[in-house]
């Protein structure tokens, strides 16, 4: 009897009461009964944006919605500057030389972190930048970027500060208005407990006035066509209908939970599986880790691409390798979204037996022990 | 005991079967199982797109996949010629002077066809035309586009001819491959019989020529990212694993039936209406009516706009009034998709009912009839 379990940093686990809800019959998208779905869903995406400022819906994946903050903000020409500490940094660098910006990269060595002070000396070094585009959570790390930090610094210039949450919002603490970030983006099949599908902005008044400006090319992904028909309880093109009750159902069980209680959540569970890597005497990946995924590194003379095929192919538990250079080197586990102590418990089951027979010396209990040690608060949260 | 049935051209019912299947837990997507799932739907949308060339799947409404052919096919500053026989004509209009292509319109009244030979004297007068844009069944005023004609001419000269068969394909006949089509799109929502959430697009070999030398901008609707990732059953970006489900269901149903007696079903239920519609002394609004669904206009002395608001309040049948100039002007019926002779039996019904309240006079059960005598075979066919 084969029972998956998804802990890969997305998609994730989606609640059987969020695939029920999605599977309800569709209506149509311009009617009053949606519309009120609509108005619903908008709403309370800004509680988990932690914003007052709107939230729009794309019927995209998330680098639909990292493309609209580059043609909506800038115009070809244009200097931004993005922060490269992974593949989905590198991504932004990507999108701005496929629209025709100049991007200053701040880089670093995989698993480490770009720091504030860095973002700072490149702020200062090119105030001609518009725009800052960074990453919440690397996922391609496991790494937490300093965000409250680098807000703090682009809020003093008139650089627009662009987070790519998509797989970090709902994980790790990101508290959009509070720190001025302004503009936050994440996707459906994270923290949010959807399947993929969406993908959603927040934009601030100090982004909202950038947009006149800009000459990048656009349609489809128009903040302002979005905004105007956001403002109208609906969308400028036919939205994922059932992908919309889903949020619904997801947006019941987050908000009932509640943000701080859901970051606290993903923060216990990411601490437990630190300190079950410990245990094992296996290295962690990340300088400065993240919440939403814990990138290990694969230990001396284990075939690291095996991991990951081993738990999936053997136990049923999808993780995920290391994409690019890292592919190899580094495993990475997420207990992210709908997760609970038992998902760390059988990750880390599975883990020890993969690694047993993989060669390398696991005492059975061991890692699960130390996880649960954490959970049950017997000893302090690991780094 | 409500019992909603959409009978609009999209979102259209979606069966309970691909409900369900929509519903089965999220894979990950970089997995051997969603792999061949994503092979399996690509390989059978090709029988569906009536061709042998790659057909690709966005995460996306029916417009990003406009928009990937304009951004794909063309560089800024290029002319194209844009078919705009109605609203959805017009939107090719929009996306070309979004992108800084030069687009020739062809136009004509609202309710009318453009006819091929205005296409070749477009061709013609701009023979530095790269590329025609056209509607297969143009869902705002019900009209069916002479797409083999159009084919004919395009096959001939430099120009790339795209069709978005958003709303027709696989209700109005499209023999992509035979006709010469070298772009076909589509959407989830309609003949698919899907919730809205999937976009597809075919491109053949000349098509794909022309993609290198396109300098528009673009990322995530980059069809040489889908292309090499679609030649090893993958997305270049997180693909909307759920829809993929509900698709496989989707096809196993219109390929079970076929595509021949699917088109034949379309043009039967589309024939009963119209001649409904005749029997009720309701005029149609389409010169060349398509099968996709039935534009027909509102008769003196009623308020147009109280027709599918009383259809879909009292009723529950959710059909589509008029958009823009033909607001309160037209209703359009559309047996689409998951459709039978009951549906249209149901429409005919609420409708009579629907009229009879709003004072027109109506012989309870005559165009009920009607449809019946054509579906029954009892009568030819109507226009």
């Amino acid at each position: 009897m084969r029972k998956d379990v998804v802990l890969a940093p997305g998609p994730t686990q989606v609640p059987p009461q969020i695939l029920a809800a999605s599977a309800k019959p569709t209506i149509h998208h311009r009617t009053p009964q949606f519309e009120a779905i609509f108005a619903d869903v908008s709403k309370r995406l800004q509680e988990v944006f932690q914003t007052q400022s709107p939230v729009i819906t794309f019927a995209a994946s998330g680098t639909g919605a990292m493309e609209s903050a580059v043609v909506n903000l800038l115009s070809p020409g244009d200097k931004a500057i993005t922060v490269e500490a992974g593949k989905f940094g590198e991504r932004w660098g990507e999108l701005c030389k496929a629209h025709g910006v100049k991007n200053v990269a701040i880089t670093c060595e995989y698993g480490d972190v770009v720091e504030a002070a860095q973002v700072a000396e490149a702020l200062k070094a090119n105030p001609d930048a518009k725009a800052v585009f960074t990453t919440l959570s690397e996922t391609s790390t496991g790494v937490l970027s300093p965000i409250e930090q680098i807000a703090a610094l682009t809020s003093k210039t008139d650089a627009i500060l662009v987070v790519d949450g998509i797989s970090g919002l709902g994980a790790d603490v990101l508290r959009t208005d509070a720190w001025g970030v302004d503009v936050a983006i994440s996707g459906s099949q994270k923290a949010l407990m959807l399947p993929p599908g969406l993908a959603f902005v927040s934009i601030n008044d100090r982004a909202q006035a950038r947009m006149a400006e800009s000459t990048c090319a656009k349609y489809y992904f128009s903040w302002a066509k979005a905004l105007k028909t956001l403002a109208e309880n609906t969308t400028a093109f036919t939205p994922a209908v059932n992908m919309i009750y889903a949020l619904q159902a997801s947006l019941d069980m987050i908000l009932g939970e509640g943000m701080e209680e859901v970051w606290a959540r993903h923060a216990r569970l990411a601490s437990a599986l630190r300190a079950a890597a410990k245990a094992m005497d296996l290295e962690l990946f990340a300088k400065a880790p993240a919440n939403n995924v814990t990138a290990i590194r694969v230990p001396d003379r284990v075939e690291g691409g095996k991991i990951p095929k081993i738990m999936r192919d053997k136990h049923g538990i999808t993780i995920a390798g290391g994409q690019g250079t890292m592919k190899g080197q580094i495993f990475r586990i997420a207990a992210l979204g709908w997760c609970n102590t038992f998902d760390v418990t059988t990750a880390l089951s599975a883990l020890e037996l993969t690694l047993s027979e993989l060669g390398y010396p696991v005492e059975h209990g061991k890692a699960v022990g130390a996880a649960l040690d954490v959970l049950a608060g017997r000893v302090g949260a690991a780094v």
